[in-house]
């Protein structure tokens, strides 16, 4: 099992970096883009764990390490190892 | 049309990050992780546009900004704005 999290500011909250992309993208010619946010994604590896166990424990380090709840928001999605 | 990019390591390439996150949540109690990666995710909003030349414009901005391609892979996709 592997969970793929995603963390990004909370709307409202200023994302300098996500602007910094946007006036960049600009001045390189990639245009028509309104407004780019940058967050982070975290994989983590489960192997051997249930779908539950594994998003219990998934929502644990979310709230512990990988997300600020002051100013961040965090998703996440449990997925199958195929390979 | 919005994209969805997240950016990671090449697989082989040391990510310190990573290790950082697994050895943090080993001593924080969350169990099971055999392996943490942690990459970006970034969000484009292209209102106006197609979907074409919003994937276009989302593969521009991944090559000359958002990915190092020496050291990272990057992937994307394409969603309707719904709200």
């Amino acid at each position: 099992m592997k969970a793929l999290v995603t963390v990004h500011y909370k709307q409202g909250i200023l994302d300098p970096q996500g602007k910094a992309v946007q006036n960049a993208l600009k001045s390189l010619g990639v245009d028509g883009v309104s407004e780019a946010r940058v967050g982070r994604h975290i994989v983590l590896q489960f192997p051997e764990m249930s779908k539950s166990d594994a998003e219990a424990q998934t929502k644990k380090a979310c709230e512990k390490i990988l997300a600020n709840p002051v100013i961040e928001d965090y998703e996440y999605e449990m997925v199958e190892n195929t390979a």
